[in-house]
């Protein structure tokens, strides 16, 4: 391509400080580097763990820097050594990567890459520690690797997943974070076989995602937990048949829940990085085999405990991080079951605004309306 | 046979009130009613359990009773509706059972049967809530539907196990409890595969037995964890490669099995009953793919507790009773693991004494001697 090794002047949708509207600007964004590729980006996606670090708190604030993380876009050029992806391939980039060469990446189990594993703090690209984002030669700092919040953007190799060029990017974008890391955490980590119950704590739009999973995996009985009521119609186009509200209840929700369902549920997916809920999740899930999965993020204090007898009578309590899909080798399939119509994407997306109007998204997510507002980069 | 249907006199070890020596009585066994077998015992051991409820401390004692629960005998006769044992047979007693018809059961993943799960507060038989020993026509209280401290005794049939009439009695009847415990806590929930290493908690014949499950599955390096030094010779016949005395360290332990693995290991096993040791299993494990299990059972106050992050790191904690064997199902394969020289049983095996020197087998118990003691019936 004609653009390939010089530096693009594109626009970016650029956080100056904690908490004020991105303002687009003109960036400059330098040629990959070795192991790097830069990616036209054609569409993103508003996710909270952009607005949490758009907001900075209790952190030590990462500015000037371009957010943004979930996406899809069209490979522009390779560097150096990169040979699994040329100019024109569809790309997922992911916030988390795959090196395929370290223990993790070897393991069949995780997902956890010792090289690419997420960085908040780095702002940085990994091999040269440099940023290859400039404003009239100043840099701006990159963000989870991805930075998809500018019409081009350059990311290790090892953090996009290659996709079917069939696949429509307005819709599979969304699997590049929320969408998988719920959906995964059902139909790769809980694994509820045909006709279990399956409870999913936290009806954001992973805790959706997971009931997704639960819907394809044919679940008999799929209950929402949410503290807000408003949550329960939503829920009801991602299978959810029964909705506790725990205000609802004077005894704890995990009893409510036993109670429903003669012992407990098969399957429990926590998605809401609260201590209680995850307590709530493990303790809902039936003895013998009952298994609870935690994907919600808690807070650094935050302490998990409960009575050792409740593990005894055999229940399994695992966390996951991402969906345990590895990127690269895992969300292709993730695609292909959308375009297999097994997965249902479009119900996820409520809202779509042209790049200009970036920070509707986040006014959209700051008042909990919606689930997924995606961005078009090409008005 | 000439005693079926009839009352059996025989000898029994009774225990009339907590913390005192057994009695050897001469007692009265009834016939076995519908659903139960009458076994003449061969050969029994005496485990913790025995001792804990023969102490009788924190509990509502249960006296007079005959204790005893890990055990081996033959079939003298059947009751009513007994159609898979016949006299002759050999069997394994086990304190839980498989009724084969409830959903615990049904389940492939749990032996938590609903019908016959254990009841330490039960004395009697659950068809007709009575006894099947007096002396004296003084009912005495059976002990975990087993008690087999006594030449005979009566069982629910879905407490029995039949095996390999080839297989010696006075080896596998350890295999009736504290080893099957320890050894499918492994084999059956941690699931090392070969290669791995495996850090085991507590290293009496239940943390040994799950090391030797840890031997059999090809473990590359199996780390025992005690705070008695005295355990480390005798660990070494089950192929501990590394000894860790948490009081040999001014950090915890899970610490210090971190960085003797580059990472943690893949796989822990919790033998102790001790929450903290509970703890340091579980934040010992790698993250990315490691499995904690949960076998010792843990006062009623205790709590388990650990930072969620652990969980989000993809770690995995499960609990396990009775190794996860269905008594009728799993142990007849048990048995045949150590006819074909894969289980290692004799070293378990350190003291053996008749059945009029039972007291004696308390007595190393309670000084900490030995593994098993294994006691003869008959001289």
């Amino acid at each position: 391509m004609a653009t390939a090794g010089k530096v693009i002047k594109c626009k970016a949708a650029v956080a100056w400080e904690a908490g004020k509207p991105l303002s687009m600007e003109e960036v400059e964004v330098a040629p990959p580097q070795a192991m790097e590729v830069r990616v036209k980006i054609l569409y993103t996606a508003l996710c909270h763990t952009d607005v949490y670090f758009w907001e900075a708190k209790h952190q030590t604030p990462v500015f000037l820097r371009i957010l943004g993380h979930e996406a899809g876009g069209i490979v522009e050029s390779v560097g150096e050594g990169v040979t699994e992806l040329v100019p024109g391939d569809h790309v997922l980039p992911v916030f988390t990567g795959e090196c395929k060469e370290c223990a993790h990446c070897m393991s069949e189990e995780s997902n956890l890459c010792d090289l690419l594993r997420i960085n908040v703090d780095c702002g940085v690209m990994i091999g040269d520690g440099q940023s290859r984002f400039s404003i009239d030669g100043k840099p701006i700092f990159h963000f989870v690797g991805t930075s998809t919040f500018s019409e081009y953007t350059v990311i290790h190799v090892g953090c996009l997943a290659k996709i079917d060029p069939e696949a429509p990017l307005d819709k599979v974008c969304l699997l590049s974070c929320g969408i998988s890391t719920g959906l995964g955490a059902t139909l790769n980590v809980a694994k509820p076989k045909k006709g279990m119950t399956v409870a999913v704590f936290g009806l954001g739009a992973v805790g959706l995602a997971a009931m997704e999973g639960a819907r394809m995996s044919g679940a008999s009985r799929i209950i929402g937990v949410d503290l807000n009521p408003a949550k329960h119609q939503q829920a009801k186009k991602f299978g959810c048949t029964d909705f506790v509200n725990p205000k609802d209840h004077a005894k704890p929700v995990q009893e409510v829940i036993v109670e429903m369902t003669d012992g407990g549920v098969d399957r429990a997916v926590e998605c809401t990085g609260n201590a209680d809920a995850m307590i709530s999740a493990f303790e809902c899930v039936h003895d013998g085999w009952g298994v609870a999965v935690l994907v919600g993020v808690a807070h650094k204090e935050a302490v998990f405990k409960t009575h050792p007898m409740n593990f005894l009578n055999e229940r399994t309590l695992r966390g996951t991080f991402f969906g345990n899909y590895k990127p690269r080798t895992g969300l292709p399939g993730v695609v292909d079951m959308y375009m297999r119509k097994e997965l249902e994407l479009d119900k996820f997306i409520t809202h779509s605004v042209p790049f200009s109007q970036i920070n509707t998204a986040f006014d959209l997510m700051l008042k909990g309306e919606g689930l997924r507002c995606v961005i078009r980069m090409e008005e």
